[in-house]
């Protein structure tokens, strides 16, 4: 066999491993969107069953051996083959030792975990979680201990595996820099800022309005709409079966119009990632290999940047006046404006201000540490989250539901935390090298997204696959990682808006 | 291995075969309900892809040999086991040669034409959809060809598999019988009926209106809330998972409530069925093999035997009355009985009144015999639709959208049509049993209805997966099925209604 004769046989094993991730993710997508309560444990073993099958394909010896054949001699492969065989060989290399009984216990375990949270989090009761809880966390250090080559420590391991390269000590560095900053000024505004009207922010927001603002949204944000669903979830989240199909989810909160707007914004930056991929990366089975990272730069990129700028608002206040009718009738742009940027230390990461939000992050980033590595027990969770969200955001949790129980994440995977608050300072780091591209706000402010995505395309959804994170930030903006970009940006924005010296 | 053996290990491979068949349905669900537009092509191939899957464990010579040799030597089996090997021999028999390739080519032609039809109807363009058409007929047909025992006759076929021991012969007697008395009934009607009031029946009713009022009746009709979902589609169905997982569907349009009340009714009462067959019968495999017209029967029952009675409004219309608001407030509880009864001759099935229904249905089937069995091309079927509707029901058909492509069933299966008007025939010589054992529409008019649903589980339910519908309704009722019953029903009803002599 020659080598192209190998990855036309190798794509062809490929385009079927891919029909079933893109199943199983579908059944996935069910499991959080449509099956009611009692059919939940039924979908996580028929998921598990057709994981069975999916393992078998990845594990097979011929798709092994052509990764490990192409691995070894890549002579006439083009450079976007060679990033797919090295993509390959690395989940290969991760995955070879775990077993069909293995992985088909896992996923059960974990399929099983959405339901039992669902349940907890409804009942404000963390003991209905707990088993779950510390099952897949034990599944999750055994399917690494099963790992030939591996960075020192569990939590090393999965942050390496979000985030190529990344790990503690960097991250302590990252966060240690966000918390100088950002510690402060938090109080400095808590004390000295400007008070800012907030009384319409829980005025009731009929969901049917709400949701035709959000598909308002997702058309301004550049989503192609005959390949975009709009569906509600608990936990919001976007997920794609291939380009041409794309799920953006949103939780409508009657007294809390807000919420939605920038839930919907953010999963359309997903959504607009996942569809927006140069066609030859789905074409060569490298597509959707872009950090966790890189993701939330972009939805955090439309909920912040974009989403929660002046120019922004600027632009969809019309609208807003026309759908929010009577009920918002007394509200003018720049107090709509000041509102949706109010910074308050609260319980909610998905509701925090720009300011806030990565400490919510830090605290979990903290916490997983903890539990990952084996200095607490399960059970000494959320005793930790209520003592450090007293001590670093100054509030008291008052139930699980609203502490450790409120993100989806906790039921499938640990050490994406990290990824939002890289992503905050990505994207401003980004933001600024745009600007000597264009005039982004002044774009914004006509509603020109267009201008933003062709960007974002060339520049930045072009490499995203075939780069590690550091690779990407430098060939984007020509320097590595450097958080000052986003606490300046922070420091300039709240002061001005708190009227700050 | 002891025929014990042999039955244990058989339910492991059938576990598998539902996780696989659950899913595949699924992610049929999801084409229907969820998928945009532009994912339906990939979502048509990777269904396929994972029906090569059950294809292979339905056809591994491991089942196929327990499934032979448990029929061929049942000794020890209990009457369940028996009546699950005949079930699963006789599917083995009509796929038994039917190969991986041809399952799969036939799969993706199937799954496609959904997406097409869509496109077609949305469109009003019958062309748009006519290939696939073809083509699933097509395949139809060699599928067919493929079996080793079958009827005489394409159609006939097709009548035999929904509904064991339906033909032609049986059906054209059966329609002759109802076409003798509706037409002259539903001329009188049209020339000497009283006139009903009707001009509310296109107020606009807000659509978050309508779904609470969907969710107050598959309340009362006595759907267990935590395994029940209702979700919205184009041509709405019921479908499950699992006795744990039913999904019923309904399509709103704001200026016709109606449609939406007995869509809802009508799809309730299948779910109601897949929720609540005899717990052995999951247990045992035997579960939801009743035919199409036993669950035409239940849905029909609610539908209309139920749902358009005046008790059944009488206990409704203070909710009608809530929800509806002012829109709906000069309409007393006869005006509504009345008007959610008027008969007139019309386009759309779905839409259509009791006395008109099993016309459209008769037209269907009548259409479906000519092209089944060769004797009209695909391009010939607008024409003689259109024909039809004028001929029997007076109609003049604007386009193919109210025509020939109103319903999906011709996406997917051929010859289920009848079972609507058997259904109905059923329906109301079930109903007269069912009323010399309580005074049924007493209860109803409490909204009593777990009295109803009582009664069929133990009389109805408790029966349908394991006997034919011959033995089914002589069970139940101590006769076969009469469609006197339902035809003296129609002219009570109406002549009550329109006061006729």
């Amino acid at each position: 066999m020659t080598n192209q004769e190998k990855i036309k046989r190798l794509f062809e094993l490929l385009s079927e491993q891919e029909a079933y991730a893109r199943s199983i993710g579908k059944l996935n997508f069910d499991m959080l969107c449509c099956a009611p309560e009692e059919g939940m444990d039924q979908a996580a073993e028929d998921m598990a069953v057709l994981g069975k099958t999916y393992h078998s394909l990845t594990h097979a010896p011929e798709y092994e051996n052509l990764i490990l054949e192409l691995h070894e001699n890549s002579e006439g492969l083009t450079d976007l083959q060679k990033k797919m065989i090295e993509q390959r060989f690395e989940s290969y290399e991760k995955g070879k030792n775990i077993s069909a009984e293995f992985a088909y216990e896992m996923d059960v375990a974990f399929n099983k975990a959405y339901g039992k949270w669902l349940q907890a989090k409804k009942a404000e009761d963390f003991s209905l979680y707990r088993d779950s809880f510390a099952s897949i966390i034990e599944y999750t250090k055994k399917a690494i201990d099963l790992r030939e080559k591996k960075p020192e420590g569990y939590y090393n391991a999965c942050l390496d595996d979000y985030e190529k390269g990344g790990n503690e000590e960097q991250l302590d560095a990252f966060f240690g820099a966000l918390k100088e900053r950002i510690l402060p000024l938090m109080k400095e505004i808590l004390s000295e800022g400007k008070k800012i009207r907030e009384d319409f922010l829980s005025r009731p927001c009929p969901i049917p309005q709400q949701e035709a603002f959000s598909r308002y949204l997702l058309e301004v944000e550049g989503l192609r709409k005959t390949a975009t669903v709009l569906m509600t979830t608990e936990h919001p989240f976007t997920d794609h079966y291939g380009p041409n199909d794309v799920r953006v989810t949103t939780h409508y909160f009657e007294e809390n119009f807000v919420s939605n707007i920038f839930s919907t914004l953010h999963e359309g930056g997903h959504a607009l990632f996942m569809q927006n991929e140069p066609a030859e990366f789905y074409e060569g089975f490298v597509a959707d290999h872009m950090s966790n990272a890189m993701h939330e730069t972009i939805s955090r990129f439309y909920e912040n940047l974009i989403g929660r700028s002046k120019e922004f608002i600027h632009f969809v206040y019309p609208k807003f006046k026309e759908l929010g009718g009577e009920t918002f009738a007394d509200v003018s742009e720049e107090e709509l404006y000041e509102a949706v940027n109010i910074s308050r230390p609260d319980l909610i990461r998905t509701e925090a201000d720009e300011l806030t939000y990565s400490i919510h992050v830090m605290i979990r980033y903290e916490i997983e540490k903890e539990f990952m590595n084996g200095n607490i027990t399960v059970d000494e969770i959320p005793e930790l989250w209520n003592k450090k969200y007293e001590e670093y955001l100054g509030v008291k949790v008052p139930n699980d539901s609203e502490g450790c129980l409120q993100d989806v994440h906790w039921t499938g995977s640990f050490g994406y935390f990290p990824s939002y608050a890289l992503g905050n300072a990505y994207g401003v780091q980004i933001l600024r090298t745009m600007e000597k591209d264009f005039d982004v706000f002044g774009a914004v402010k006509e509603g020109k997204l267009d201008l933003v995505l062709g960007w974002l395309k060339e520049k930045v959804f072009s490499i995203a696959s075939v780069t590690t994170p550091d690779e990407w930030i430098r060939a984007i903006t020509g320097e590595p990682l450097n958080p000052n970009y986003y606490l300046d940006y922070l420091e300039e924005k709240y002061r001005s808006l708190y009227q700050l010296a």
